[in-house]
């Protein structure tokens, strides 16, 4: 059953990238997103490193400089390839990455086959899907960015990522105050960071049933909220003036018309879907413009089972941090969730190119307050 | 009474500075220092402005010009002068600015003495008293960077600075779980970002009654502790290598033997004084070591009637955010605060250069997890 | 005739690139150098820009968006793609691009052979073709230093590119004193910038008929050459600090044994062969640690009948200038050249990889003194 | 008469910083300007550095320190304090530096008594004294950069700078076809660059007699100059964006009208001035768009006796570079121009701050072609 779980997560990593040209696997266009064949070589890499290499007998490396290539930021494993330089290797081709998926594929099936009861084998693996399945959310990201700069406006596919009448009606739930348990409980897989279950105490709250819509937002731009400082974070308001941030990635005004780029190509603004693609920033200058404010990952998480979420990562006003008990792992596995909790904010729920079954209401994502390039909306709170 | 209060305050600044030649007064190192008359001007100004121009009737300014120099980040009052120029403006000079308090100081006891009833005014003046008693903090830390960075290593005076021996005994206190009330309660004045009490659950958790002392710190330092990635945040590792940082701001390995720049100049380094002048990056790698880590915010307050502190800043584990509650004010003084709480770690206590009365127990300084010039310690917990 | 000449030159442009896989058409590691096939397509878009569009009544353009994405400098012609993102594009595909210099070239055959003595079309296409030329000689040069910066170094092919046993016999020779006439002169094809033939007075000097080797240079490199600023301009001494440069581009030592990435591949380096990969500012601290120096333009230029060259651009002691009687073209074609004129030194001469025929003694290369991607080389004087 | 010669300039040094106050020598509001109090020092310990240590048996250095403190650019001393540096240092005060200068005086004066016919001592002095006249004229460059960025526009004094009617009559000159003689002659003190006196052939041409004023400059700004990207070298256009350049630097627009920021003040624009602050790349602008251009070094040099001079330091179109036979000096000395030998034009002339005595016909100054804060001019040739 671990076998069926493998090869369903891995081919739906390739079924993601079937649309592309081969030159849209190679380029970098800014340093947080990652040309899709690394991406590719890199969820490869990852079980040829912790699993083939230290289980399997035998095992011979697909070829030995791929460490050097693949190797994201697992200081322990090896020098790393400097990450803004991951868009200026042409080599390996996009074909000797996939006879790379092939050939760890081929070797991991043959240990699964075998070794199906080892128990740290099975957590290994079991954390390698869970791996691969955030490569392929950040792959819809990262090549929705590839194509979305682009001069050309190139679509992806034309499968309907849309989300129009998706929104849940708008109103307000009320929360009471009192001592909440938040973070991981149960049986199936969960990341470190999210793990140790603790006590919250919560004051009275409220929280929107819906996600902020296009429409709701608009009227945030029309209302000069990126010219009027007093809504937004000092660090909020250099970045919109530095970077003369006017509008949520991706949206265009094109011949009197507010327009936005979608997997399936440049189309008007869809005024009833949920908003995304804005910064930590604009969610929360948005937030202040409307004399609400951002829940806290605790608010959410307490609140999580009584609205319908999943459309749009949700910025929280809380900062990535450990948990009460937070205990990294030994080793190399200990360098995936500790090390980025600084200067981060968390987001919670999950979005429209997230892998199936891959979120629950526990699970933290966490980003830099300036990035946009993920699907990221805003819940409020009152 | 607010009178006298004022009087001293303002004296006090005064006093700080006396030691300086005119030179002194006019550089900027670094963009996080400034100049030390500007700060004598910065806070003369902020009574000119939120005082005496609303409240005095017929006050006539300075100089106009003096609103463009001496603004800080109040974006509502008008054009600033760009962080990075303070450093480059000879003029007004250090008299002119002298010149510039003794007019405010004359109009303001004036008023003081005219309107002592008036609530919106007493408090106005109050908030610029604290704000002034920062302003002296900041000036003894600049002051310090400015000639603790010269070549020459003047001393700033001769009084003693040195906390040798004023440590306390090292141990852990133990404190049980429980809802506590944190933030401010009282008669007497705080800052909006510590207001809002409110109860937090705090898991039962062990914190140390002494600071760590440089002795401490230099055996992490010995051991390898600046070349050892695994303990670090992703981010203070590449600060560390970015920069080349081998030890805390100041010190310096001379002769074979390690010394730190004090105010009273250039020492060999005090061993069993508290450790000072490292970055968050730094506190928390340190803590990491020894398998420990950084108290909460919380966990500091809540404990904070059981153990001495005032000698150094301490890092907290907690990021700058708003309270539960939280508003800021109307106006150009709710900038004061909450325009900073993204991208910043809290710190509890005060320093050994925070002014006589400054700080209390839910007092919440900040500053980016980088900075190092002001007196920041570590506490650890566990 | 002229049809012939297009035909085998445009011909040429992708035999080059033809050992190219679709990846490497696609990256550009450094701003200086373009991605392949943006080469491919900017040398299409000057033939449909300059020649088709103005001249060959009813022609359509391939594709009205190519002229953003494929042009160069020509700020006549449109907004150009910033420099620096034509490593980020990963549309159009090296197809389509192919697909567009056939459209353009089925086009120009049918406009060559039916105004076949139009002379203004003839220059222009003449003008073209020299300007493919250029783009050959640097789809090499960037060929090389996509796949030498590559950590596996694939090699571009088998083809020898060894230059060992070519160089000339070591020697200086004499010119007398005297008035030499400088720039072109004849019926073929030339650059603005070498027109204008004019008197210019030598002082009599020496110059050598061999380039400087590998082994000469290495006694430099070994004699502490980048590690003694005396021989170099303070600019230089600056770049070599910043960059950590100790050695031309493309060599590694590795084993003990230094080696040299070629385009087939990495080799131990070649002694005998003419160096190649060095900045002005290397060439000129060589020649002054030999106690000579670099020739100017003027001298190279009177002496060059007298020596073989044409293996490696060779730097001069020349900046980039307008000669006497400079007059740039009318239009977008008049910033061809007389744009660059400030802060680039002149080289002289060809290299291994310069298109057959496209060099004469008249030729004026310029590039800024940091650069090296080019085959350039030294001669000395004194 | 050396000794007078001696006392003179040094007089002269301190004459130009009478007017200033304290906190104006300290500031470096960019890092091509120095702070006055470095000028003072810098000059000082030349003399102590190239002189007094050398030759005066038994001197003891004022401080060892300022070595560190005040070298400039001679690599072969020691370690010079990093140039973006120079306006942190608020110690060595300026007292202190006065009290520096009269020490290393009355050892001068004193070594000049006794050793007034030692032919090489004389030689160090005579090119200390020119070497303080150079940064004569770049304290009041400096000084007015200081006071010109200051918001509050101070005067440096009330006497006159003014040039008003200083211009000659508009004319061309023509210079026949020949070879001229080119670099200096003569008994005087002249610097290495401008020694090997050799042949230049020059083609005729046409020099003007009086220099480019404001109001003709004026015409240039209206017409769009700098909006008009053909007039321009592509790196001065990108110079212009970059910085928003719109007019000469010390232009401000100010209710309707021109005003100009001179060392007695803000000002209306002198229309019939000539016009200075202009950056090469806005020299050949203006040339360019007038359909004429500068003069080469050599035109100017060939010219000189037929027309006057000494206004404005004058652009030209040559880059500056070693003459033939160009020798720089053994040690330390030997930095002081050949190091500068590229990315730098060629200034002839003089301006109005230039020192009396200093400048002659044979006189090279260069700069990098984007610096403003010179008194630069424009000279036109065709």
């Amino acid at each position: 059953m671990l076998l069926d779980k493998y090869n369903e997560v891995r081919a739906l990593t390739e079924k993601i990238c079937s649309p592309l040209k081969t030159e849209d696997y190679v380029v970098q266009p800014i340093v947080d997103v990652s040309p899709p064949k690394w991406h590719l070589g890199h969820t490869a890499w990852f079980f040829e490193t912790f699993v083939l290499k230290p289980h399997l007998q035998g095992y011979v490396e697909f070829d030995i400089n791929y460490n050097f290539v693949f190797n994201s930021y697992y200081e322990t494993i090896g020098n790393r390839v400097i990450r803004t330089d991951r868009g200026n290797l042409s080599r390996p081709t996009v074909d000797d990455i996939y006879q790379y998926r092939k050939y760890v594929d081929e070797h991991m099936r043959f240990l699964l086959q075998n070794e199906a009861n080892d128990e740290k084998l099975i957590e290994l693996v079991v954390l390698g899907l869970n791996h691969e399945q955030q490569h392929q959310e950040l792959l819809y990201t990262d090549i929705k960015y590839i194509l979305g700069h682009n001069p050309l406006f190139p679509a992806y596919d034309d499968t309907q990522f849309s989300t129009t009448g998706s929104n849940e009606v708008s109103g307000m739930i009320g929360i009471p105050e009192g001592i909440y348990q938040i973070g991981f409980e149960g049986e199936g897989f969960s990341f470190d960071n999210e793990s140790g279950r603790h006590k919250v105490f919560l004051n009275s709250y409220k929280i929107s049933t819906a996600l902020v819509t296009n429409r709701e937002y608009l009227e945030f731009v029309q209302d000069s909220g990126y010219q009027n400082f007093k809504h937004w974070h000092l660090e909020g308001w250099e970045w919109v003036k530095h970077n003369q941030i006017k509008a949520p990635l991706y949206w265009y005004f094109i011949n009197d018309e507010w327009h936005q780029y979608t997997l399936n190509g440049l189309k008007p603004l869809d005024m009833e879907a949920p908003l995304c693609h804005i910064s930590y920033y604009e969610a929360h200058a948005f937030a202040d413009w409307l004399g609400k404010r951002l829940p806290t990952e605790f608010e959410w998480e307490a609140a999580s089972g009584k609205f319908n979420w999943g459309k749009r990562w949700e910025w929280t006003e809380s900062a990535y941090l450990p948990y009460p008990g937070y205990k990294k792992e030994e080793g190399a596995l200990g360098e995936y969730n500790g090390k980025f909790m600084v200067n981060q904010m968390v987001l919670r729920g999950a979005s429209e190119v997230t892998s199936p079954g891959h979120s629950r209401a526990s699970y933290r994502n966490f980003f830099h307050p300036y990035l946009r390039w993920q699907y990221t909306g805003i819940r409020l709170a009152e």
